[in-house]
């Protein structure tokens, strides 16, 4: 049996993207988009809109601004039923970028927001919301949220935000299954109009299972990424995803296929997935650039010193 | 808030050494014997105690047979705490080569049964008790029992054995974590005068949560084996069961270090861990032998082609 409002949607060529600043070649991001449209997965989160004003095309390759010309590039012709959406940063979007949604392919705006940002977060959606997109408010670094502004942003986005999800985004890939019951509980029983959503992180191997914990607790829109290519650790591995799920309108075969022909060759000019210094961020709830920034170091297997660098950090 | 009851057994050189005959050498198994008892780890498990009639030492190393000498020369000198133990497997035990208690380094012997010998495993455990060890039941392939079956077995073992401990073992890497839930409680119900193990495999990376579901559930016995070398993919990295147990007992730095220093250079040598015939076959609840061959052949990324293999099988 399966619950039909649970909703896919694969994010690795936007979280992905954050471990080659979003140089992925067209073709690779066809192959990506092929696989998913005929796995059925139903959304597929393509990059960010960042502002060129801030971030320089010269630094950054195309999946950091989603111009609607690349994405047509990208996917035309692919027979495909998966709709398309791009991330957003509080602070970083030119709303001029975001056309009108009749005027664009993409279907869904997500905007990316810590709880002390909701409320910038919340002028954002409603921003795209009015042009006619979808939208989520995606809360990140939630193991880190003080429960009583976590309660009073929840508050604010049920009564004054127009996001039909909000997600809970472990970016610390700290949470082990009590906190994310908890969290779930605590967002519906806030968020009474709205879906609830999970994007976790897998530096402790707990983003596929926390995800799962979230699909208990009535979570329907949940995040995966093909063979868990995403910042750091990475995420919730799709191909897992659809194992688990039990919707027959899935198919896991052409995840499979994409793995075995592009991402078995990228792992090997790419480095993602578990590894000790991003389980050691994980474990002691830290972001993981410290761990991203070792792993480019020559000290990226000097994982006792590693860790004990944080046991130094003076806390009075 | 710790859990006092709660013994950690690593089994790193027992389950890994399926992945190269069991041919560690003594330099290594003393690096590992090493970290364990620094870290505070209660049990270590460091093979079989297989029969020489069966398999040949020509074709195995050391550690599938445990010979007292052998144990005493990899770890001797090394100040510990920890407690060793061995695995003996239903019909592959010659009873003379474990010697009384008394006369062994050895504390626990671990009997691996399927529910179908559990009347061996019985004859067996009673013996080796009888002998002074402590003794546990380990109950595998759990994914595949049938419930009366393994209800029937469990009475046995509660009336009839004398293994102080009894594990879930999801040989296949199949359990979700209401399995898990499921299994632990029904144990428990029916196992008043037991405590109740969990050894668990990662091929969809849950070995870690269900690891923590069955500690959750009141499993006080639980295995890990350090960056997860074990069969296929792997078990419940013992790096991340210290970072979530909070035992003051328990110190991570040491499992850190053997990692940096022995486990990383092995990797070039050696394949565990995740990769997506393990995934499929977890999927699937299928042994992971036939994706453990897979890998040593010149299919071994032909995902597609390996799960329909599965789906071909004639099932009437």
């Amino acid at each position: 049996m399966f619950r039909e409002k649970i909703k896919v949607l694969d994010c690795t060529i936007r979280d992905g993207g954050l471990m080659n600043n979003h140089n992925f070649t067209h073709e690779f991001v066809r192959a990506v988009y092929k696989a998913i449209s005929e796995a059925g997965i139903d959304y597929m989160e393509i990059g960010y809109k960042n502002s060129r004003r801030l971030f320089s095309p010269k630094d950054y390759g195309k999946w950091k601004f989603c111009d609607e010309d690349d994405i047509k590039r990208a996917i035309e012709g692919v027979p495909s039923k998966t709709k398309l959406s791009v991330m957003v940063d509080v602070d970083r979007v030119d709303f001029d970028d975001v056309p009108q949604k009749k005027d664009s392919i993409v279907s869904m705006v997500r905007v990316a927001s810590y709880v002390k940002d909701i409320d910038k977060a919340i002028f954002l959606v409603n921003h795209f919301a009015d042009k006619g997109y979808e939208t989520t408010v995606n809360i990140m670094a939630i193991s880190r949220a003080l429960d009583n502004e976590l309660t009073e942003a929840l508050h604010q986005l049920e009564e004054e935000c127009k996001a039909r999800v909000i997600y809970v985004v472990d970016s610390n890939g700290a949470l082990y299954q009590e906190s994310v019951e908890f969290l779930v509980k605590k967002f519906k029983s806030i968020l009474k109009s709205k879906e609830i959503g999970m994007h976790a992180h897998n530096n402790q191997q707990l983003a596929f299972s926390n995800t799962i914990e979230a699909i208990i607790h009535d979570a329907n829109y949940v995040d995966g990424s093909i063979y868990g290519l995403g910042r750091a650790a990475g995420n919730c591995p799709t191909e897992l995803l659809l194992g688990f799920l039990k919707n027959p309108k899935y198919d896991i075969r052409p995840i499979l296929d994409v793995i075995s022909k592009e991402f078995i060759p990228l792992r090997e000019k790419l480095e993602w997935g578990y590894v000790i210094p991003y389980a050691i961020t994980g474990i002691l709830d830290e972001h993981p650039k410290t761990a991203m920034a070792l792993r480019e170091s020559n000290k990226k297997e000097d994982y006792r010193e590693f860790y004990e660098g944080f046991l130094g950090d003076d806390t009075d």
